[in-house]
């Protein structure tokens, strides 16, 4: 055992952890190791050359709590749920007052809520913190929220921003709210990434089913979105993606991957916190819900064969330049149409729980780190800084403009898609959010009128004030 | 006081449970009363002449427990939430062994099999049940749907089958599964019921902004398709909102109610567990969303602002023999689909909590006495009935014939729709679901190579079995 006090102290040295644990080391700070097998903290110290040197290894929690300097940062990287409570009951015994621990797993903000409030009756405190950017990110630079008392922040920022991602110097950490804000907006910033990879999912069905681009045209032109206002991670890996090889079969790689994609809780929390808040988070539900359609391949071939094929190239989608311009301009307008949506959950939940989320300073430290990272999460920053917290990025000046430009093309991909036969949930739910939040006179007032008629539910009416119920005809 | 026994006891004496009380005393049953304020116990008495001799006012909870026959049988009819369990823990020390406690308001299903599993521990049995129809049902003959021990339900049949619904003479009430699945059945049915009213308001809006047709016009029109396939409660009701003169201003009574839609927490809570179980019950999720678009009716007259009117009669529509059987084709089939989401959750609440619940008796007792009642339904528990159980309504042949036949009307539909700026996220989403489910090569695929590239996720192979991760390109 090493006789240097430590700045930090991991629990849990999985690959997030012990990832997280090696930015730290290689950053210049002490950080101590505890894992239920020891063997890995000796190991994390002994693999790692000159930043090993600056991981303390330790046997036992008791030991693990000892090497820590007052006050205590302890960041516990275990998996979410009730390991987590387990953990903190079995290490709060052994801290000081003032000690603060750190729940830096993907935590269901709601769990964070909680353990925040019960924390306030002990000396300590409780930190819920989402670490975005996997396991790269952890390594190298993630983007990082933090949610928890503000005071306490302070002593984390010294080590969180060194360790996190820069935006042209500016590190990708912040300070969001009080107790499960953090977490809360990992959790969003989830839902909006399911939603990007579904849109671009979709595009790639029109590209590949609408068009018959082979594997390797589509990365290239990925690749040319990627140097425009698409750019971003996610686009720049699709032309990565698609431009592989297998190496068994020579084939272009995704042509033999199957199609089911795996999803963990976040992205399904974000649905359902959407809707708990009564906000229509759409284009992320379809996304979310796609994925579930997508595991049931079985069941997808069975319909097949009822319904006949709609397999072969297909659709008035063309590959000229006109047409890949449409294409894009699509992707591109719901994009913007999702983050808006995405935003107005943090919007919303921020004015439920009194949080205050600054919600350009969230677009900023998404900026780098994290999967959604982009050019365009700047362009929300500075919308924010221009306009302040509008009631919705589609208020936004700059984004006015653009989706003008591009709702055009929007409409008539989806459109064309429909007719095709070719899906494209996400898209139209973007698209069907935007016409319906656009439209001054909407049309739930039959909606109104038919609960009024069934279950005397009242209404409002257009020209008084006041509530009403009409005695309908019996039906 | 009376010195009959009752056969039967409503707690809580608000409308419905008033209503539900009278419905058995109608039906011949003792019926004992008991409300916080015992006055509208006595009032029901004294206010509903003949049928008002068969209930039974009493003055405390204590008396109420004392007029019942044992078993004894109690209907809480209180509000969902806390107010169940504090009646329940004020009326146990009351029971005796064998005694029957009825929570019939609208809970939320996790409640009831949190009770069910409390309740075990004591000599009193549980029953939780979806009571469906609104006040007039509650009335005249609701669709109920009954959760719990299936021995305890033969004791309640002998006055739940009087009282309830009957199609062609058939009650529409059944014993559905254990603790929850009664009122998980109700959550669920009330998700189809705002998908329904969604679809509907969508297309009149396709009707007033995309034709110009009047209230008047468009009653005729619903009244017209309420004669063929779409016959239904909803259909019939929306034909009489429209015909409906303002008594006021002497205009259409729909053209002056505001379009702000309310809700109540079960459409919510169908789309939260629709997204817990990994079911794209899409259409209903955005029914429910498009509900809280509507109620920020500032929000959107400023929006429409910033990005110019799309007011005025617009779109490639027309107002034909061939345009309105188009409408009225699409609406057919996008329901069709939305009734296949709203069962495949039921199917898979089935599946994940053993429930075995019998669909086709599920659509049999929806046939009357709630709201989505239809002939429709009697197709489905014909479809279920011929075909078992099948893993989507989309696979039976009955609903895979009409699908075919308009599946092209509905794609035109949603084509136009997204060209002409007239939102339809219901029915943009039962067509994306349709495409999806019926794509037997989907496009997640590309979705699982991001995710192992940017995470380590995995995927599996078309062509080899197993798990595997591919070493990428650095990005």
């Amino acid at each position: 055992m090493s006789e240097r006090l430590a700045d930090i102290g991991v629990l849990g040295l999985g690959t997030m952890g012990a990832n997280l644990a090696l930015n730290m080391a290689e950053k210049g700070f002490v950080v101590a190791g505890s894992n239920r097998t020891a063997e890995k903290a000796y190991a994390l110290r002994d693999d790692n050359g000159a930043v090993g040197q600056n991981i303390v290894p330790t046997d036992s929690i008791e030991q693990f709590v000892a090497t820590l300097k007052t006050p205590r940062l302890i960041v516990f990287m275990v998996p979410a749920g009730p390991i987590v409570d387990e953990e903190m009951q079995r290490i709060m015994p052994l801290l000081s007052p003032g000690d603060i621990m750190i729940d830096a797993g993907n935590a269901d903000f709601n769990d964070t809520v909680r353990r925040s409030k019960a924390i306030a009756d002990t000396p300590f405190h409780f930190v819920g913190m989402g670490v975005s950017g996997g396991e790269l990110g952890a390594r190298h630079g993630p983007s990082i929220m933090v949610g928890g008392e503000e005071q306490v922040y302070s002593l984390l920022s010294k080590i969180l921003e060194p360790i996190s991602a820069k935006y042209q110097g500016t590190p990708c950490v912040a300070w969001l709210g009080p107790d499960g804000a953090g977490h809360f907006v990992k959790t969003i910033h989830n839902g909006i990434e399911y939603a990007d990879m579904q849109m671009i999912a979709e595009i790639y069905g029109i590209l590949r089913d609408g068009l018959g681009l082979s594997a390797g045209e589509m990365s290239d032109i990925f690749a040319d979105w990627n140097s425009r206002g698409l750019s971003s991670y996610l686009i720049e890996i699709t032309a990565v993606n698609l431009a592989e090889k297998d190496p068994d079969s020579g084939k272009p790689l995704v042509d033999v991957i199957a199609d089911e994609a795996g999803q963990k809780g976040t992205g399904r929390w974000s649905a359902i916190e959407a809707q708990k808040l009564g906000v229509g988070a759409t284009t992320i539900e379809a996304a979310v819900s796609a994925r579930g359609i997508s595991s049931r391949r079985k069941e997808r071939a069975a319909t097949a064969a009822l319904y006949g094929s709609v397999a072969g190239v297909r659709g008035d989608f063309h590959p000229d330049k006109d047409g890949l311009k449409e294409l894009e301009q699509a992707l591109e307008t719901a994009k913007i149409i999702a983050y808006a949506q995405g935003f107005a959950v943090l919007s919303a939940a921020s004015e439920e729980r009194g949080w205050n989320l600054p919600l350009g300073e969230i677009a900023r430290i998404w900026r780098a780190g994290c999967i959604i990272r982009s050019q365009f999460l700047d362009d929300i920053t500075r919308a924010y800084e221009a306009s302040g917290p509008a009631a919705n990025l589609l208020h936004a000046p700059q984004f006015v403009e653009r989706v003008k430009a591009g709702e055009t093309a929007l409409r008539r991909v989806v459109a064309k898609a429909a007719l095709a036969g070719i899906p494209m949930p996400a898209l139209a739910a973007a698209l069907s959010y935007f016409d319906d939040y656009r439209r001054a006179r909407g049309t739930t007032n039959l909606t109104q009128a038919q609960r009024d008629l069934f279950g005397a539910h009242t209404f409002h009416r257009l020209d008084q004030e006041g509530v009403f119920h009409h005695q309908w005809p019996a039906v």
